[in-house]
């Protein structure tokens, strides 16, 4: 864990439920870094790579989806993973560009552990060997209750079938409890946002808090 | 590990490096199977079910399969094995119904161990992970002298690109020696048989063990 890195890049996760809003604060993040010239590549998990986006499909859309395995689930997540971190993330940082990823490891443990009771020794050793020695600067957790979150995401994916947004509540409830419990065990890196605020706000303390561990001196 | 099944299914992987002779023999031990009132399936890794034919398809023939990190080559496989054994071997299994198949977890052993020098460790607890606590009754190496296997695999593939066989023969010798490495060390499970006899051959000695293990009293 490093703060105050100055002129090297930094990386940085969001994690959060489903209609969460990390794309949007994702994108927001990325214009301030642009218009301080910070160098900064933005990707996602799963995906991010071309095997990567292939694994999503299959994870995501495939039409077999509905018969897929926790266990077979855990393990695409961590492939796509594996290629995102040495085509991508590793090589951005090792020239100095900072990486914002949507999703990372944090999601396995959260989805595949607390929601889909996979246990934990299995997800932490799969988690490590995807990832090496790489782990986030820096994790943002989006925290919205879950009936909102779902409430938000109602609309967009009327007519496309897309097993993750297809969970109960109650499932939505442990990946909330997943991530909250997280953040606790992990203060140093993570920073839990209440959702709830209006965008312009929720920007405002990621900016804040990104210039403060990493930007200023 | 259970010798002398009778009335139930006993599940048997094949393993060897290519060209080794493991899909004619597969076929020739299904036959006697079925002509001794058997009840059977062959399958094969990667792939088996729908979810794995993806992942086979990405990991032997996608356009990006040449910059496909070791480490996420060797969770596919296991994606693709954790969704075999829970769709198709073990409710097979379940119904006294035998399996056959063409590779499993020992393939990830020699080929992402061995030859590709993964550390053994990961590999053991991913390998664990995806098959829970399914093991094969047996697992028949078919040996061949790396020169051999590859003369005889040359015209199968001529116009169609396959990392797997792409490799060059430095990387077959590991892969053959991890084979043997691994039978000399559980010889309760795994026979080796010398590939270079003639198919009939090895086709009756095959069929002369399963009998001994697993069809006669």
């Amino acid at each position: 864990m490093s703060n105050k890195k100055e002129k090297s890049g930094f990386f940085i996760s969001f994690e959060g439920s489903e209609g969460s809003g990390k794309t949007t604060q994702i994108n927001r993040l990325s214009i301030h870094l642009e218009d301080t010239d910070h160098e900064t590549i933005i990707t996602r998990e799963p995906g991010g790579t071309e095997i990567g986006e292939t694994i999503r499909h299959l994870l995501k859309h495939d039409s077999s989806g509905d018969d897929m395995f926790p266990e077979t689930e855990l393990l695409l997540f961590a492939a796509s993973r594996a290629q995102l971190v040495r085509e991508v993330i590793k090589p951005a940082l090792d020239e100095n560009i900072s990486v914002v990823c949507d999703r990372f490891l944090d999601s396995s443990t959260v989805y595949q552990g607390a929601a889909r009771k996979i246990a934990s020794d299995p997800i932490q050793i799969i988690n490590q060997f995807a990832v090496g020695d790489l782990m986030p600067d820096l994790t943002i957790v989006l925290d919205v209750p879950v009936t909102e979150g779902l409430e938000r995401i109602k609309h967009r994916y009327s007519d496309l079938p897309d097993r993750m947004e297809e969970e109960n509540v109650n499932f939505y409830e442990l990946v909330r409890e997943g991530y909250l419990y997280l953040a606790e065990t992990m203060p140093e890196r993570f920073v839990v946002l209440d959702g709830t605020q209006s965008k312009k706000n929720i920007e405002g303390k990621i900016w804040q808090i990104v210039q403060d561990r990493f930007l200023l001196d």
